[in-house]
């Protein structure tokens, strides 16, 4: 995954050519030139982009990714609908965005517990990061899984993303094996896999769990609990 | 769940009513009365009907829920569009009915599994019939994330379906609890959640999965035995 400071458009073109179109395609105030120059300028737009993205997750759990369109999403981020287009190229790109964004958010929270040797531990924080994005973000839940249902996630992306910093990835792979308890070394993808798997699951079911059954959040919590355990002991015993 | 022998149209009106309209609304053969009388004419119902659920498993492992049409279905299964509208009312019915097909036929291997006594045991054969079921059925575990993403399947269908029998499936939860191993009988339902939702989640990152990295029988099989570990782990320490 790339740093989370690169510009939106896949990571390439920062500054430059793309500032200045964006200056040509809105009339929007935060898109243009500041007095003060390039550093407040570009403070702008990625504070607008930011705002776009927000904007889009909020319509994302309301009423899911076919049921909004981007001049909807204007008027929700207080936006034009041409500087949208601007910064996105369109619906497809924003929607890849905005999984981007958490992506990176999430990769950064886990390196940092990486940094600090607690990934593999006991009470598996790891885990838990990751699960309690999913909830606190079911915009990006359903994003998620509605883009591998419908191929809006493509292994091109994939395979863009991680050549973008290839070796950083590989030694995160490295790293986590190396600091893997022994038995479940040879298992590391496998773990992940399922980890991945069973919160983007869990995801899809709980709209129709909350809805039918006596489910709340106790009821997340030994989910949660439980998840963290199993990985946990998936890591400890051969 | 209902019985497998049940008629498609929600598990009511067996019989009479259903086999009236039947003859009425079709020009296909095997939906006429059948000389031998009403046993025979109600195999060929029958058969006509799995061939057409058949079908389209195919077209959706192939195309996806969204990618075909009834008249498709129809020269696929090689019977008419008006017959495929009289069993199942439309496309939501038709979908819905193929969800069920196999959402019983797994709850029947389970229900088997749990009559020998063998769910709970360390090789974990209930986490293997659904993980199995998902695998050999690509089709089936696409439209299930695409009826929960959509809303195709309701609440109130889940409600029905457990109305039906719903004294069955109390039984089964208590026999589930009775037998599970002591430090897991809370968790039940939290446990069988997550295996569920790691065997949806699966299904969906698996094509990428596949198409990204280097992917293969082996790499599910791990996937698969880690699983199993993890279930029986969450049943067998507190």
């Amino acid at each position: 995954m790339s740093k989370a400071s690169e510009t939106p458009n896949g990571g390439r073109g920062r500054g430059g050519a793309g500032e200045k179109s964006g200056a040509r395609a809105s009339g929007n105030d935060e898109d243009k030139p500041s007095p003060a120059g390039r550093a407040p300028r570009r403070r702008d737009r990625e504070k607008t982009i930011a705002r776009i993205l927000d904007a889009a997750e909020k319509l994302l759990e309301e009423k899911g990714p076919d049921g909004f369109g981007l001049a909807e999403l204007g008027r929700e981020a207080d936006v034009s609908f041409g500087l949208i287009h601007h910064y996105f190229g369109g619906k497809a790109g924003l929607l890849k965005l905005v999984l981007q964004r958490t992506l990176r958010d999430m990769g950064q929270e886990i390196r940092s517990l990486q940094d600090d040797g607690s990934f593999w531990k006991r009470d598996a924080p790891a885990v838990l990061v990751v699960f309690d994005t999913f909830m606190r973000r079911p915009g990006f839940a359903r994003l998620g899984a509605w883009g591998l249902l419908t191929g809006l996630i493509t292994a091109d992306d994939v395979a863009n993303e991680f050549r973008a910093d290839r070796e950083a990835l590989e030694a995160m792979i490295e790293e986590f094996r190396k600091e893997a308890p022994e038995p479940s070394r040879e298992n590391v993808a496998a773990i992940t896999t399922l980890l991945w798997s069973a919160v983007l699951g869990f995801s899809l079911l709980r709209p129709l769990l909350t809805s039918t059954f006596d489910w709340n959040e106790e009821s997340d919590t030994r989910v949660r609990e439980q998840l963290a355990r199993a990985v946990v002991g998936l890591t400890r015993s051969s």
